[in-house]
């Protein structure tokens, strides 16, 4: 049996609960959404402070030199780097995931169009999160050059898939319902072995589980800053491309700040020779900067010791859950394996809309997603032990109390 | 002669005085740049502390619902549609100005292909803002159809340029550095009598002259909020498609933000009905909740009103600079005929570059762009006549002197 009092004596070993003080977390809530919607840093608020009072309302224009509001997408990329396993100016902070995959698709097609100009498959997982597809549908359609986007049903699946008509794969790290984790490597080597290109869809990954883009030998990478990197709602995404590549890496969104030089306002578009060729247009400043302050909390540790702490309260959801709601009717959809499992724990339940609905009645915060799954966020960086176990208990209680079974939890909204 | 008394009374008369006061402007700055970076309204920060601490960092996750989050880029559309002829549920406030053209282009191609597939040729002005035309140049090169770019030198070539070969044309409503003003109406007319349909960037017009979308039949516009709207920097670009072009008007930048039902979390992209089917990824919150401080500020007057101080004050920069600079190799690059005429007035002088920066170390805020145009934005919402008056005094004190003979404000920055 676990009990509350073992919780309560791993978060007095935690070697990462200082960095909860650097986060601002409501009261009397149990935030298990992490991976959707990073908490908000303490910092974030007198950034924004500066960055609109000092930056824009004092400096105005001349911030693009004197608060290098230029170089952030990079300046920011170098702060990300060592998350994913790159190297200073390989990574940008810019744009949204789904246009920063869009970038590196139309890159990685390109490359193939020229070597391998038969391979007309973009192979994605049917379970990615929907964007994805939805964004290789857009590039299919629009060069209507008879790619075709196959859909790959699970992860064991992949190996027979990944055929020799396949130019490029387009995988989560991190499955957004399961919670499945790829060996990036592994499957890497899979992909090249049979002439295909690698896109990484790090949403999902980056800031929980250690991610090394370089050392799996990764072709393209894409994700989000504002989930367990915590850069605010909404924030810039990130962007990686194998050095390797960059001089072929031709992309079509070629705005100005692409450009090799942009002010000498040439009319012929120059890529910059570097990872500023995957900007586009002119960057959101404020939610831009914000991004700095969860990155600053990460260089605190690294993602060694948050893969540590992530698989034992992961573990620890997982047991609780097994210990304190047994014969519920919860199905266990993440991985038992460690190997194969990021930072969320999901599990089915017929009634996962309005039990999820029921725990935020409670103060806990996890979310749905369709068909049935519950995901619980876990992230080491804010989240204590007891935490875990307050989280089954009213989970438990939420199940025992048949509390989901109420109209107001049954009724579906928008977002969920 | 121009008095300064005569200025001062300008302004006591002035119906638009007041907005001033809602204004954060820096002391001992004479800004006329709000062409480039519009000031910080004084309810920014306010506004980015509630966002920041109240819906990210209390309301977390449940913001979407919540706080209309996922309605904001139709909600801003709806505050921005009357600045430019539009109604509402026709606008979106959404990622930059370039991706914004990309989609637009995109969708307005594809519509010609089907119509008259033959017209490869897409048209723009040689002094276009760049990035207008290294986007055009991106989607050609991705599609690899055998579209082209081709160049128009000045308005008065556009009418010869428009043959029957040319799907799109792309122009800058207000030109960058001229100034000029185009006749929205009646270049929209000769563009369909040629079969091509017209792609409007309002990015220097946009809050600056009055734009009638609807009523000078428009195909598709985009356009920054950054500059005339103060929006703040960099923050997320206007789109705007036609109603009657939009069933057909597809684009590739399909990202679950324009599905129809999102989180269906379906395998289809199916886009939305309406204009949100332009919008794509997750949209940065912070800065564009912004947004809406410096639109709250148009609802308190309207384009008639700011168009009429705009030709007052560019009529005065321009006499007065006439009046106190005579002799000093100022050429007016920006037409004096108010129907040609945006709200920005610029100069040529050889010594253009320097000249900008000995005004900048006066606290003359204006810029330069090559070749050789100094750019004076003027904006109603909140300088005064007596701000022109200063500043041509400056500018005189800074010719008269030679001030720009120095080698600090010869060197060249990375960004002017």
């Amino acid at each position: 049996m676990i009990t509350l009092e073992q919780c309560q004596a791993r978060d007095r070993a935690d070697e990462l609960a200082s960095l909860r003080q650097q986060f601002d977390l409501p009261d009397g809530t149990l935030y298990l959404d992490g991976n959707s919607l990073g908490a908000m840093p303490k910092d974030a608020l007198a950034r924004a402070q500066d960055i609109i009072r000092r930056e824009w309302g004092v400096d105005l224009i001349n911030s693009w030199n004197k608060n290098d509001w230029w170089t952030l997408p990079t300046r920011l990329g170098d702060l990300l780097a060592p998350v994913v396993g790159a190297d200073e100016g390989e990574v940008v902070v810019t744009d949204t995931t789904s246009s920063n995959l869009f970038k590196v698709l139309a890159s990685a097609v390109r490359i193939q169009q020229r070597r391998q100009p038969h391979k007309k498959v973009i192979l994605a997982e049917r379970d990615a999160f929907p964007t994805d597809l939805y964004v290789i549908q857009g590039l299919a359609g629009l060069l209507d050059q008879g790619y075709v986007l196959q859909l790959v049903d699970q992860p064991e699946d992949l190996a027979a898939a990944v055929t020799d008509q396949v130019a490029v794969v387009v995988l989560s790290h991190v499955n957004y319902r399961t919670g499945y984790l790829y060996d990036m490597r592994a499957v890497n080597e899979l992909i090249h072995a049979r002439g295909a290109l690698a896109i990484w869809d790090l949403c999902h990954s980056i800031g929980a589980v250690p991610v090394d883009l370089k050392g799996a030998a990764a072709d393209f990478a894409i994700g989000c800053t504002y989930k367990y990197l915590n850069g605010g709602p909404g924030s810039p995404a990130m962007l990686w491309v194998d050095p390797g590549l960059l001089a072929q890496a031709w992309q079509p969104l070629s705005g100005w700040w692409g450009h090799a030089r942009p002010f000498d306002m040439s009319t012929e578009y120059t890529p910059d020779a570097g990872i500023r060729s995957f900007l586009c247009g002119t960057q959101p400043i404020v939610s831009l900067g914000l991004v700095a302050c969860g990155l600053d909390i990460f260089r605190q540790t690294d993602m060694r010791h948050i893969r540590r702490k992530s698989l034992a309260m992961t573990d620890l959801f997982i047991e609780l859950v097994e210990q304190e709601c047994a014969g519920q009717d919860l199905d266990l959809v993440t991985p038992r394996d460690h190997a194969y499992r990021g930072s969320h724990v999901s599990f089915r339940h017929p009634e996962g809309y309005a039990i999820v609905q029921a725990l935020i009645a409670r103060g806990v915060i996890g979310d749905y997603r369709e068909p049935e799954v519950m995901r619980f966020g876990i992230t080491p960086l804010y989240l204590r032990f007891v935490d875990i176990w307050d989280a089954v208990q009213h989970l438990k209680a939420v199940l025992t109390r048949r509390e989901w079974d109420q109209e107001k939890f049954q009724t579906r909204g928008l977002v969920t």
